[in-house]
């Protein structure tokens, strides 16, 4: 059986994302594509790597039959998806890309995002979508929140050492290395290729990035007390990957021990051996994140390493996963392609 | 049915890429994989991108067991893939990446590299590799000889052309960016990205570079005597993609009418609208070559622009596309996905 | 002897290039500074790499005091350009570095850039700022009109051929790759980091590009008749660099002695030994220009290869270049500095 | 007063920035260039962005003559360094660029690098090159070790801190981003373009950096107690840079102020306003160091951030910063020129 797609917002680069990896799925066909400013044209003079595929013009929003449509990814800009979703046909499934349903305190909303909710009764409807831990959850769903792709990372190097107890919960600090693409396809001076290639730096650093909401909601959950990391991410001259550097302190081989047993059955999350280290090189437009444990030369301390691709595993490859649980299909079809290298 | 697959040379770049194709193809598997100096070492430790696979380890090529092997891709450096393939069983299948066997003439292939051919009866039995048109002799086969990367590009371009008589035999100039995997893994001073990124060249130019050896046959026997281009290629900081950019004489509007005809009922050739060109940017990671056509100012001359990627369209793809009209499988099977982009 | 200097519109990338330089120069000073919307700002916070510097902050241009300003350099977008300096100090000496003032012939101005020109008058009295072929105009001359950086580096290539008539004037095809500064700080999607990195492509070809007005004006009024060139230019995943890739018909040794002639005591010219191709990573940051010739396989072709940074010798380099003779400095003071490599 | 200067090793990056780097001093003059693998070339051959300067030819150590030579680079490799220095003439003045000298402690040295040191007498009288902590010695000295670059980054951020007490000297975390040049020219699969570029990793972390011999010993000197700190280096695709991002527990205020104060007279140690963060896009090829500091949102923790350019600044510029001293010049003759941006 077919799934009848929608995409809301397919101009951007999560939405060509989503649009690339159901092109793979053999259970998904794509029947209709938003895109406001770009209404009207067709997705190969908007992307044209797409253009190959048969698709749909971009339309706009109220343009849209939803009649028949079984799910639809909602790949908006941030404060914009939650007045759309608001309006959406009540039973249509929706998996949200962007950050409007992640936090479930409307306080928190407004902490971070600077206003009030504007559809606080889904807010309270939607399910985190980080897939490896919410899947039932997820499943039974109406609404799924796509969590932030730098919360996704963190929490894949954090949540079972937190769970499990074995790290020092007041001592986290997380690095992250992000790539170009996480800002989107947005025209700002320092994403431009000759302010952003050979070159790198810190931002949102202090305590500022919006992600932290989700870290700080997530582990205070887990933990059952309140969890504030430290979190410093910095732009690195590529397109896509995240590798987030997570110092901790515990035993080195108990948090290796401990997330090998988490994600031992887990088809994305792949462990390397004790004392080896991931490379977003090797997870590129793939939905794997690799993970790696070591010991620093300070006893007692640990690093805990995590690669994986912001467009697919940190957000359009999460999505998909998640529509899978949402429509009964197996949650990997579509989604094991071999990452490309080089 | 499940074809059981053999890759000789997989620590290379084009091994890995057939690795990552085949990994998406619905019936072929993997069953040997050789590596002469990394044998003994498992396919993650050599290409970590693929640590998710269930794969062969690397062995000798002796070594390897060829009972049951439905048909075994050779990815080995020029010279030694003569002489393992003449020592293969006699019936065996074999796509060949290398460039061993892709002229016919004895003489040619001393001229071109320096030594006499160690299998020239082999040499003679061999299908040059270009899907498009040699689809009928291919599927016949039993071995292949996959094309030069650049060698493609460029008659993807022009062969229609040459054979329609619309263009100036005597006045083509092809002026190819090449990606630096097309040096493959190879451990050279200019391929350092120290070396590299942020800056460009051209080499092999002046009519040396190898690759010519491909289009004077092709050419000439297209057109029934003798042709010979021009072909300066450049080495561009981009890890995967070739572009061509073809300066011929002859009315723009025929070239491109051409082109269309010929290309309109490829799966992978997709021609752009007339006066538009395309960009390596659109195909990375794809099967795809995109086909641009535009007229100069000056009357009379026209460009063609052709993109492909390397090592998919260019090489591994191309294996594929191959091995699937060898194994009596669809042409396009497992080649269909999306190009990675961003 | 110090002289002030002004710069207009210090905000983009050639205006900061013009501080970088003007850094080292003995015998100049930055006076006064432009910048319309940052105006108000400091240079380091518009170009932190500048923040050692004690620079006056980027005011309007109407708020600029000339009083005492020995030189000014306009890098203002074209069309502005021309209306700014119609109404500067009649005396005041003036390095332009937009396209305003390129080209001597109004018809020819209004041809490519689209509209009539706003001060015909002055664009009647600037000398064309190739400082190697122009050296005694610009020394005598008020306003010097900075060249096109892709045209600067098609004319290194072939002004020496073409006066001495060794080539086939009807027969010149210039395949030029640009790096990505040549386009300013723009907010265009296709700089975009994520756009351009990893990928390339022609742009403006087929004979539209608007330095080709430059390259008839000057090529036709050096042959004594009509010469028209075949120029594709395209873009690469590189910040700084043009390489012109030239293709003539002559004899190959003939057009590479004639280019060892003329440029035998250029400092800034550089010849390759015969058959030697130059790179873009060999000057960047400097005012060299690199040029090499080859032979063609096919007789009576050859090959020329320039390459040269945009900003410094195809830009400001230039510019600085020139303003040394207009205020009777010796031609190379302060621009002798070495490539930076890697 | 003109000083005749030899390099050896001069083939490689830090060889050739200092060559970079002393074109443009007025009163030094390159006297004698190795470069054992290429003795017999030219620099424009080995470094064709030199071919505009008038060299000395490579030439082997042992046919150097070392006759009026005032003070001589060594770009060598380490251990190979120590055993050249131990034999050249006691009383040239050398700056040393490998890492043999900057060890005080044989005990440590054979720790960090696997084996006993050749020359002990002089490693004991070898002054540690970190010029703006040790600037006496440093004019007084007849050999200079110049520091690790990583180790040169990691100590601006952190000196002034220990020595004024107000950090936490047990809870010093060094996460580096480092850009690839600082691997030296060498031939291994990770340095290549296709592997490297668009995407990063972590390398050498744990504690086994041997730069963390230098920190040892210079923090431990400096609290008058033993300092270890948590030191993660990252390979980022750039080719100039390192960025190094410090999480120290004390007063962010306090630790601005700290470093301002310090610097205050520094012309090459810049720092940026209090809660800014400086980019690696903003030194390259220049001689300073940007230093930022920020709070983190969890109370008494700061962020402190130091960029520089590892050639430069953090090997080349530094050495010639030391030879300046060393023969009497001024500390910044020749090092003022401003970073390469874009």
């Amino acid at each position: 059986m077919t799934h009848r797609i929608a995409i809301l917002g397919a101009s951007g680069y999560t939405g060509a994302e989503l649009v690339r990896l159901i092109a793979q799925h053999p259970n998904m066909e794509i029947a209709a594509l938003s895109g406001e400013r770009k209404a009207g044209m067709t997705m190969a003079e908007v992307f044209p790597h797409l253009r190959h595929m048969d698709l749909p013009p971009l339309c706009r929003i109220e343009d849209m039959d939803f009649t028949g449509i079984d799910l639809c990814f909602c790949a908006l800009p941030h404060k914009t998806s939650q007045e759309v979703i608001r309006d959406l046909p009540a039973n249509l499934k929706i998996v949200d890309l962007s950050a409007d349903f992640r936090l479930r305190d409307p306080a928190a909303y407004k902490q971070w995002y600077g206003s009030d909710h504007a559809a606080p009764e889904i807010q309270d409807e939607a399910v985190y979508g980080l897939t490896e831990f919410y899947r039932d959850d997820i499943a039974a769903a109406r609404l799924v929140a796509g969590t932030g792709c730098n919360a996704a990372t963190g929490q894949y190097a954090l949540r079972p050492l937190i769970s499990a107890g074995v790290i020092d919960l007041d001592e986290i600090v997380l690095d992250l290395k992000c790539a170009v693409s996480g800002a989107g396809r947005s025209l700002k001076e320092n994403l431009l290729h000759a302010e952003l290639s050979e070159g790198y730096n810190a931002y949102s650093f202090g305590g500022t990035h919006r992600h932290l909401g989700e870290f700080d909601q997530e582990f205070s959950k887990l933990a059952g007390r309140p969890v504030r990391v430290q979190f410093t991410p910095h732009l690195i001259p590529a397109n896509r990957g995240i590798l987030a550097t997570v110092y901790v302190r515990g035993d080195a081989r108990q948090v290796h021990d401990t997330l090998c047993s988490a994600y031992e059955s887990e088809p994305f999350l792949r462990m390397l051996p004790f004392g080896e280290a991931p490379s977003t090189h090797h997870v590129r437009g793939s939905n794997f994140c690799h993970l790696g444990v070591a010991a620093d030369r300070i006893e007692g301390r640990a690093i805990v390493f995590a690669a994986l691709d912001n467009l697919t595993k940190g957000s359009s490859g999460q999505a998909l996963q998640n529509a899978n649980l949402m429509l009964g299909e197996q949650e990997t079809l579509g989604l094991m392609m071999a990452p490309l290298f080089p």
